[in-house]
């Protein structure tokens, strides 16, 4: 088996200029190492913003798209995956991960953190506000892409 | 249109005496107002709990199973909707219900609060420790079976 | 486990006055012999004449919508299920059922048929010119809805 | 927008030693077209072999597996998809493709094929015998890759 890990990266689908500036590092980074960028899919926040930065450094970057066509797709998208589930394509979103990365976002975003939680996958939480609340407990928080990167390959060795 | 209101109870798939006891309280009221029951269905916790109640009192009851089957289903249930999504069934549990009522649970019953405040579904959380953290805010508290039907009636009749 | 069968009725959401009336028909009988009527839910075709007939006789009537919301359900519905999964939901209905039945309609019909297949569900085509082709074989054809009904208690005996 | 078009590759969890050259040498002339080659993601039949073919051409390969996790997921692909839907993803298979390829399968592949057509997806039937049932009419058939390959092309530019 070749495949390459692939990083799931939730968050919310509109995002303040900082978390998008985490969203697109996280992108490039995630490109860098090889891994595969997997997330929502739309045009939109932190979605489209992680996909930029996958992209800009030659990443594959699937999008999990909730529509039923690709009309709303983020522009830097490799490959987008049509569902038509509405919100319950975010089961699939964090089956699919080897680990999830969640920044600042709605209750989109926390429905994933609960639902990767439920799936026992790994989760590390970027860019929240210190004393946030998502509901589950026992998670890694980081501030910064560097401590986020170092938390997904421990999580990838363990 | 003649259809029942649907009141939707979340809540875990293992629950304390207590939690158990107000989940089948909560049915029989449920099942005494005329409403439908619906819940995530398994023969276990609080779905269990509360799918006994209503049919205790005649009501009817829908569960919406994440299996392919039918072999894990409560008892109680009239009818067993068989999904075969896994978790992903959490997103048809709070579409297809007027209000969610959630007893305390784990991650899966934290993603449907999650979905449900997505969905934009009025929620009312049901004997939860007064400090738990749910991840959405702003949410009904009631402490009573008492009081979450009225919370349930407002939302109804809102 | 005192659940009672549920037979599901699929087919066109466009009907033929002939196939509506079947539809109707089998619905009516569906209720008297005390079973639950699953179909897809909507306003139109057989799953609105279907639903018609089962309430009439006082039946319990499942729709499994594949919408969002309950905007196009059919006004005969005991309960609405929201699945917001899109033709996704056809995997549903099938698995839901103890015996499929399927009326004439398209392509989704068709999709029902295969999957009822797939998942090795019993399965009663009623109503089809008898040189259709379902793509599936070895499926019992009725004319009537006598015969069907014959065909679906077998299955149920057996 | 620079996604890549993404041709559906379906056909039966088993195959003939003929059915599997076929699948193979369509997923090389996919891979080789520069096109992203979508399939049902399991070790099986048309799914491994088409793979194995984009593979070999240093193609990318998404496969959306039915199970929820990828244990059988093929050795070919490039990124797995866990749905953990069952059969309902067979509704994502043919709204993330551009074109739907299908090769001769079950009742699994018929639904597909059903679904292509409620979803207006172009579809290309290879290898089928010619007086092969798949319930849905005017399709294309196809009995050598290269007309294969064409009318992908003349969809993919129609």
């Amino acid at each position: 088996m070749s495949r390459r890990p692939v990083i799931g990266v939730m968050g919310g689908g509109t995002a303040s200029p900082e978390v998008a500036r985490l969203a697109t590092e996280l992108g490039r980074e995630i490109a860098r190492a090889g891994w595969v960028l997997l997330n929502g899919g739309r045009d939109a926040g932190v979605m489209a913003a992680s996909a930029r930065g996958a992209r800009e450094e030659g990443g594959l970057v699937v999008g999990i798209l909730p529509d039923r066509d690709d009309r709303r797709a983020a522009p830097d998208l490799t490959v987008a995956v049509v569902t038509g589930l509405g919100d319950a394509r975010n089961a699939v979103n964090v089956l699919s991960s080897d680990v999830v990365v969640a920044l600042p976002g709605g209750a989109g975003t926390l429905s994933e953190i609960a639902l990767a939680r439920k799936a026992e996958k790994p989760i590390v939480l970027l860019g929240w506000e210190p004393d946030a609340s998502v509901g589950v407990s026992d998670l890694a928080w980081a501030d910064t892409v560097e401590k986020t990167m170092s938390e997904v390959r421990r999580h990838l060795e363990g």
